[in-house]
């Protein structure tokens, strides 16, 4: 289809659809993903509902588009300096920040209520979200492994579950706040294990 | 007042606590926190509403005993046989059939995205009945510590939520199986941590 259109034609393609994942985000974090229409975001995007069919079948693909694009400025891949514990704890310190944001918070807090609710929703959608941040950190873990520094036998997936689950269950569930000082306690536990050496 | 009741009338009230308490937890389960009303529990437990608002002022508040009264077979304290590993996973097996048993998950599911979604029944209630299943693992954690089984300088807040976040997030965003596997090899890892010895 691109290559069909004007350069012109392009540049208006793509802000309308960055309009729309905003209207999208903005919306579902104001009104919850039930409550969250087509017609809504068309409006609040300010462009026709055909607009938004002509390009996605249903308010969950133009969500996870939105989603997509949106932790597009994130690293997918964890950085990797060697030292394990240091590169953990800087990428969540930067995820503490974000989700100490209300205006990031809202639409992904919507989302997770929606799939926590709603198993097809949650299978097509909030996991595959879910487990795209899983993956970077099993593949992180996986060469700390290669180098040595992750006992062979580990299961990474439950490991990178360890980090993971405390900090998205202290967000979801509010049970007690995101802080650097948690996130740096819960890597070196998480590393060095809670018995004594 | 049950002082001042014939032996007959504390029996029928005990039994319509109970019919009560059954009704609350079945309906939430089927219809979720926000449709659930005070007259559709009356209604299902076969008694007036009066009777329910003569004992609790909110639908919140006769979930809350629900949930503490159906709790109570459970052990509040964690067993100590001495061996860490070994109660910790017979804890967790445990939770892992209940929360396997659709009669049993449903209410709590329904309580949590509730709790998630809205912050004040999130304070009032989720939290608390979840701080307590925090706490005896706490409890644990410190007895392990006298004993000198966990180190020293180990937050056991954060230790417990290492054990028990996993847990909560594989089910209530259905990420993953809870098995008994995964809650072994869980607590392994947060026993040892994942680095090489």
């Amino acid at each position: 289809m691109a290559t069909t259109k004007t350069p012109d034609a392009t540049r208006r393609s793509e802000r309308s659809r960055r309009a729309i994942f905003d209207a999208a985000l903005e919306l579902v974090g104001e009104v919850g993903y039930d409550k969250l229409t087509i017609e809504g975001i068309a409006s609040r995007a300010g462009v026709g509902k055909q607009t938004i069919y002509r390009w996605w079948p249903s308010k969950a693909a133009v969500l996870l588009d939105a989603f997509i694009v949106d932790a597009g400025d994130e690293p997918i891949e964890l950085p990797d300096t060697g030292d394990l514990a240091a590169d953990l704890k800087f990428v969540l310190r930067a995820t503490v920040d974000e989700f100490n944001d209300p205006k990031f918070e809202a639409p992904y807090r919507a989302l997770a209520v929606a799939g926590a609710n709603d198993p097809e929703l949650s299978e097509q959608f909030v996991n595959r979200l879910q487990d795209t941040g899983v993956q970077a950190y099993v593949e992180r873990l996986r060469r700390a492994q290669e180098a040595g520094t992750v006992a062979e036998r580990v299961d990474l997936r439950i490991a990178a579950e360890m980090i993971l689950s405390p900090f998205s269950q202290r967000w979801l569930m509010r049970t007690a706040p995101l802080t650097y000082d948690f996130v740096d306690t819960l890597v070196d536990l998480v590393l060095t294990g809670i018995t004594r050496r």
